[in-house]
């Protein structure tokens, strides 16, 4: 995010700030407390989540400041005025450790932890949900439309049927999903990633015939010509007049770079326009094709050997289709000096008391083999258990594991680790993605990667879990 | 959208520089042109939409100025020098005829006419595309919730699983659908809402027990004092606990304004609670719910005589689940001194050409009994006809309608006809929803509503098809 473009605190729900006035009131704000980032369910029916909008989020949590507006409002609304004093002053002065942007991460185990004042760290709570919760949507989209497109140029064209403002996000986290470009100029401007486009059929249609309008484009961009073929008919007369084209332009000593599809039988049209550009020669000309399309299509499109070097890939991608959304939550683990937990009926919305972070273990070759959510102070965690079905557990002693939590922030600073730039974050993402197992990757009932607590933990929970029930 | 939200005119997709440098260097970029904005299927699968989203759109359209950092960037990825000195004193000068914001709509017929030169129409596409797209997505999803909801009060709770930014986008559209507040303090504070909020969970754990957390709430905001019941155990702990407190809150002159259950079965807990709050008296004390609701959880809830007062809805609401998009278009419609159309194996997709308007034609109660496409000089159309089933005809003649085009901006000046405020923009639309049969209405296999285009504008399409057709 462009820091022309920071966040007001309102940036939240009021239910944050009734309960900060609440705290402050009480004298109970600068209590310590810790909160959890998690997601219950990989969407898309996935195996996995690529986690994504670390960078951004930082930045806005670093510059938090209420200006005279935001402070101006809430009294209108009725906050105390001894609360609004304080908040004049406010700034974030927690600490942040967790996941790396681009990690790969999984349902129940902890991408983030954040701890300072109770205060500060339940005012941060909507703006965390908000960036992360999408962009980490987004970037698993992204990654698999890059897992079926193999090692063919990706480019976002979604900024249209974006979720308004929501686009310029979407952007960056396809790139680290796996895209390659974006048709998104403000988003390339923003996040440094490379543009890409040419024309709409209205160019087409704005002259009086389409070899005059393919002609005025090459002469404009002769080095950058990709001329859309589909405005009145493809075979009949896109291909024919682009090919007339490519010819012109090599006269010139340019070459003609691609042709786009847009509409039609994508496999149908791909075929026969290899085919027909191939006959004049033209093998080097590519073939860039858009039109709904998701993994899904352009597996099935390249299953049947479409011979396509492009795909624009727009509404699915940029809105995360069909899920829309990842159910990510932020939830308290401590605070005072006790663990704390919330239960319910449904046992998977128990949450997991005290200070945590997770061990993922390796298999053999190096592998994601398990992660193990522990309590923050063990060492090398002996063993885990499924988070909620006791009777599935398993050793972890002589099993290699890697300390996946590292510090973000600290006392409010940023403290640098981790990358920010996306098209780094996308090699970082697709390395990690590398020793996630295939299994935990397919489309199709994906294999469920372990995610299980430490002995330590369930003794804790069950426990504070006992307690709690005799005391109701 | 807010002042200091002004976005860039890269707020983009590449190629509508790419196409407005090749109409600027062949000094085409002042030719007349119109563009239309339509969608082709409601989402949902329902019968309207809702438009919305028209008074930010005109703000950024008529502030959009190229900065130094625009220009430096498309300087840098290789655009004309010629181009960027036009691009620097660029404003849009064109003018918009369309709908009013609030207005029903529906499938093919255009909501919206940009006129003005090539250059200028085509470059605000995706602005448009994005901006109306999907704010008119999320105010139709409102509907569809407050039409199940009937006189229950609503509330947006969706900011933290909203797509990034578009969160603050979707809160206006909430409530110009049929919202009554939102969480989301920023939306609020721009669009001049009321915000509604008051605990989370962490509230309640971050205390020893659930009723020191209550009796600490209570004290701070007596007057607006609303419990969350379900951390540990609504029947048991929850609603026992807030009964107390109501007690307590009556002794000091205050009463407890409400409670919130947000998990487990909200039909079977809410008849529990109303019962135990009624059997202590407090049956003013109100019932909200929240947990992944929508229109039909909300009409499930309701056709069990669920005792609910006010329903908060996230999710689905914030992202327009399932669709997520509508797909709206804006297609070329003249240039030059000439209509233009696109033609398309799909027939659905063969644009109407020329400049055109909507009369919408009342039945004898007044309400919407069809739409018309006609040319934009057509005084009143004696019949039309399917845009794509010719044997579907209606005839016209003597029916009353109205002339629902009306200029929204005139040489790049907003007009200010048309309503902006959230509230009044939804009275309007509820008005204008009164107007709709209420077949078109139900959720479930709607009743099409009839759009079709004019005797005139059919031939002149049929004319174009055919000509084109020839020339292939």
């Amino acid at each position: 995010m462009h820091k022309n473009r920071m966040l007001s605190p309102l940036y939240t729900d009021m239910y944050q700030l009734t309960m900060g006035q609440a705290y402050f009131l009480e004298d109970r704000h600068t209590q310590p407390a810790s909160f959890d980032y998690f997601f219950r369910k990989n969407p898309f029916r996935g195996g996995y989540v690529i986690f994504t909008g670390l960078h951004g989020l930082l930045e806005q949590i670093q510059g938090l400041r209420f200006g005279e507006a935001d402070i101006d409002f809430l009294h209108q609304k009725g906050f105390h005025a001894d609360y609004l004093e304080y908040l004049k002053s406010f700034s974030f002065r927690g600490n942040i450790t967790g996941m790396r942007e681009g990690e790969i991460v999984f349902p129940v185990a902890p991408i983030l932890r954040v701890d300072g004042g109770l205060h500060e760290v339940q005012l941060i709570e909507t703006l965390l949900l908000n960036v992360l919760n999408f962009q980490s949507l987004i970037a698993t989209k992204a990654s698999r439309i890059r897992f079926s497109a193999g090692k063919r140029k990706l480019s976002d064209f979604g900024l249209r049927r974006a979720q308004g403002l929501g686009g310029i996000q979407a952007s960056r986290a396809a790139i680290i999903g796996g895209f390659d470009t974006t048709s998104n100029m403000l988003a390339a401007m923003e996040h440094d990633i490379t543009p890409a486009g040419t024309m709409a059929h209205s160019f087409i249609e704005s002259y009086s015939n389409e070899l005059e309008a393919f002609r005025a484009y090459a002469r404009i961009f002769p080095e950058n010509c990709v001329l859309l073929v589909d405005t009145y008919n493809t075979l009949k007369s896109g291909i024919p007049n682009a090919i007339k084209v490519a010819r012109e332009l090599d006269k010139e000593g340019f070459w003609l770079k691609g042709i786009r599809l847009d509409s039609g039988d994508l496999a149908y049209l791909s075929k026969k326009a290899r085919k027909m550009l191939d006959d004049h020669g033209l093998n080097n000309v590519q073939i860039v094709v858009s039109n709904q399309l998701d993994e899904h299509v352009i597996k099935s499109l390249l299953d049947q050997q479409a011979p396509i070097d492009v795909f624009g890939v727009g509404t699915s991608m940029v809105i995360g289709r069909p899920d829309g959304a990842i159910d990510g939550v932020f939830k308290l683990s401590y605070a005072g000096a006790a663990p704390r937990l919330k239960i319910s009926e449904n046992v998977q919305k128990t949450t997991l008391p005290g200070k945590k972070k997770v061990c993922r273990f390796l298999d053999r070759h190096g592998c994601f083999y398990a992660d193990c959510i522990a309590l923050d102070d063990e060492q090398q965690p002996k063993g885990m258990t499924h988070p909620y079905q006791k009777e599935k557990s398993l050793r972890l002693e002589g099993k290699e594991h890697e300390e996946i939590f590292i510090t973000h922030m600290k006392e409010g600073e940023a403290t640098g680790n981790g990358e920010t730039n996306p098209f780094r974050l996308r090699e970082f993402a697709a390395a990690r993605l590398q020793k996630l197992p295939d299994e935990h990757k397919r489309f199709d009932f994906p294999h469920i990667y372990k995610v299980g607590i430490s002995d330590r933990l369930m003794t804790l929970r069950d426990d504070m879990v006992q307690k709690l029930q005799d005391f109701i």
